[in-house]
């Protein structure tokens, strides 16, 4: 396979959406619910930060498969793994793990993920998906809580853990999500509404966070039945991308470890370093390890959680599948955890999200009424915005060869690779101001 | 990648578990619950029927990673597709398929998986595993039935759904699965429990089912909410390979039409051929289609449902997650279904059945007291026996070179891949009699 050049600025040959967009998007119609496909792709001519679609369009990509691209379309150091006899076989024989793991999954997991185990990890659970990372949490928070009596588990108000039935249960962000569908009657708290900027707002964000603290003491002490554990995102992010300071959750902590019950820091969309830090509950100086974290996206597989031994469960089998994970994923996120390493890229995200955030704040200025609530500064390049159109937005960036990302009620949320270099600044900011100018 | 050629017979280095499988496993152990690890298996070594472990014993597979190895170790076709370009494509550009499909993405349902959809399926909803397929399809039940007001899904005793907070609320198999973990409410009804043989007990075997009928009835009219929906596998396979007659399907699709709610067929086990039919369900007769039919295992994959498109939602992402599925493992999927199809390996898997269960049945007059209640005649190569104790007899058979695999309470399950032929029958059969005369 031959590596493609990164294209230097986005060029839109069609109307959007092009021709063959729609002819596409109607055929899959036909067998397959394509309402949600907002783009056809041609993978194979897309590269590095830029997505062509299959009309000859090329976009800048900023939203990365839903936070999902971590190091480039067609990265070289993933398409060796891809070619790899390790993957071949991985693909070809795919094991019940739990029953019959091949010779190689003690170095998938030892010499691979556990290089980038948070602090005070020192076990792996696979999974196949984020939501089903989640669901083996709130499964290993439950049998370590209490093996004779239920608990419950705690989550925030507009958080977003997923769509299985468990995970589903902890979901709060859009009702979409949840209509129809049973769910565990699990509390939820309130999430901090912090405001900004934050240097003019502290003492009433200060108060807000204090203010959510009590709530959850409150609701540990007086639900119906015990609480075995709290899910927390370290940004909220399908939920409108809110933040919480570091005190919150250090304080969020000290409460779970006064109550004995399990601290599950959602790390699905924040972890692989698009903070600035490998993992976002970093930010927070943490006295002691969070219990679980669990994650899925960049690491383009799979899904996993990482916690001490102390979560195992007391007998074998009561967290096992048929597939329990994918041996061919693992490889993927192995190659993404050396490209990641071998090229600084967390550093280089920490990096370019300053810049970037900069030139953001600049614009704020130049379009008050387009970018209010500036916000994520420190955290890499997860910035976000509130705009009172999105949806408006959105379409008009895509118009000028952007592909960019909401949340939360009217939020525009920057999810770039680890690959987005200050050269990507320009086209991202000068599509903006002529959106803006446009929309003004 | 070279072919290796199968192997003859089964062929034993070491005791078992050899002293590298021992130390493998321990050291996994220490990142890895590898509690539930029986071997660990250099799966380059393996080729078609024969599983090679570290220690370099060669077995018989007639388990095949819980009914999921369709055609083989190191299967040819697959090998071939795993080195495709789409596949390296899909491996490294791993997208949101809901959000951004690829170009191929089209294809690979249309003219790959539709071509197996099963008779009135004209959609297919992609999922992860087939946990997450039979979530997707309660999901679907539920919206489908009723816009504003929950129903709840029905299942059945002993049978097993996955194990997602959802779906493990439809799994009543084994304790193990469920103890400390929340679930859902959901009614479950009694599966028959036919005698064996069967032409002894007709009458018998017709009053079990009528009464197992009536009782469904009786939930569906009492059930302190209404019923969206009802679950089942064509035959239960970790409850103990369960079956009912054709007559007994044909009446509950009778029901579930009566009352306007749902048949789920649960197919994650008996899919793609073992039964000697492409579909386990097709061997009941049914006079409308199933209303969904869900998968996974054998698919090599990732999961589905299909369904027709009246279960489609009102309103778009009211199924969705970021991945959807995994075009890498449709890929795979796509040429197990070339495979299957080309070589008629459902016929085969029809024809080799009907020759092993005359051998089983031989062998049960000759050691009644270990094989009682034969079954599965007629459904390819799926049979099953009860035998006093299965783990001892498993243990047997593996050290004789046989990996088998168990269900229920101590019954022992054949689930040999596609390509099991006349040849293997030997030494599996002689197999038996050798740990039945060293257990006698």
């Amino acid at each position: 396979m031959t590596v493609i050049p990164e294209p230097s600025v986005p060029s839109m040959r069609t109307a959007i959406p092009g021709p063959l967009t729609t002819a596409t998007k109607s055929e899959l119609d036909i067998i397959f619910d394509a309402r949600t496909a907002q783009m056809v792709i041609d993978y194979d001519k897309s590269s590095g930060n830029y997505l062509v679609d299959v009309d000859n369009n090329t976009y800048l990509d900023v939203y990365a498969q839903i936070a999902s691209i971590p190091v480039g379309y067609n990265n070289p150091t993933l398409v060796k793994a891809a070619q790899s006899p390790a993957m071949v076989s991985a693909l070809v024989n795919r094991p019940a793990i739990g029953n019959f793991p091949s010779q190689r999954w003690l170095n998938l997991l030892r010499d691979g993920l556990m290089r980038v185990a948070p602090r005070g990890c020192t076990q792996v659970v696979t999974a196949q998906s984020g939501s089903e990372a989640n669901e083996l949490a709130f499964k290993a928070a439950f049998m370590a809580y209490r093996r004779n009596q239920r608990g419950d588990a705690s989550c925030f108000k507009n958080s977003f853990h997923g769509r299985g039935f468990g995970s589903l249960s902890a979901t709060r962000s859009k009702p979409v999500h949840k209509i129809d569908i049973p769910s565990f009657k699990w509390p939820q708290a309130t999430f901090p509404q912090l405001k900004y900027p934050l240097e003019e707002h502290e003492q009433e964000n200060r108060h807000e966070e204090k203010h959510c603290l009590q709530e959850i003491k409150h609701i540990i002490e007086s639900w119906h039945c015990p609480v075995a554990g709290i899910i927390v995102e370290p940004i909220q992010s399908e939920g409108g991308d809110n933040h919480a300071s570091p005190e919150f959750f250090q304080y969020l902590q000290a409460i779970t470890k006064a109550y004995g019950i399990c601290l599950i820091v959602d790390e699905v969309q924040t972890g692989f370093g698009g903070t600035g830090k490998f993992w976002g509950h970093e930010h927070w100086n943490l006295p002691a390890p969070a219990d679980i974290v669990t994650f899925s996206k960049k690491a383009k597989t799979a899904g996993y959680f990482f916690s001490d031994s102390s979560l195992r469960p007391d007998k074998a089998y009561r967290q096992f599948n048929t597939w329990m994970s994918d041996a061919a994923r693992v490889i993927m996120s192995n190659a993404v955890i050396d490209e990641i390493l071998g090229e600084n890229l967390v550093e280089k995200t920490a990096h370019v999200g300053e810049v970037l955030h900069k030139r953001l704040a600049i614009l704020a200025t130049q379009y008050p009424q387009f970018i209010r609530n500036l916000r994520g500064r420190g955290l890499g390049t997860y910035l976000a915005f509130d705009t009172p159109d999105s949806s408006t937005l959105l379409k008009e960036m895509r118009n000028l060869g952007i592909n960019i990302g909401s949340c939360g009620v009217s939020t525009i949320r920057l999810r770039p690779m680890l690959i987005f270099r200050e050269e990507h600044i320009s086209p991202l900011v000068e599509a903006f101001e002529k959106a803006f100018a446009k929309l003004g």
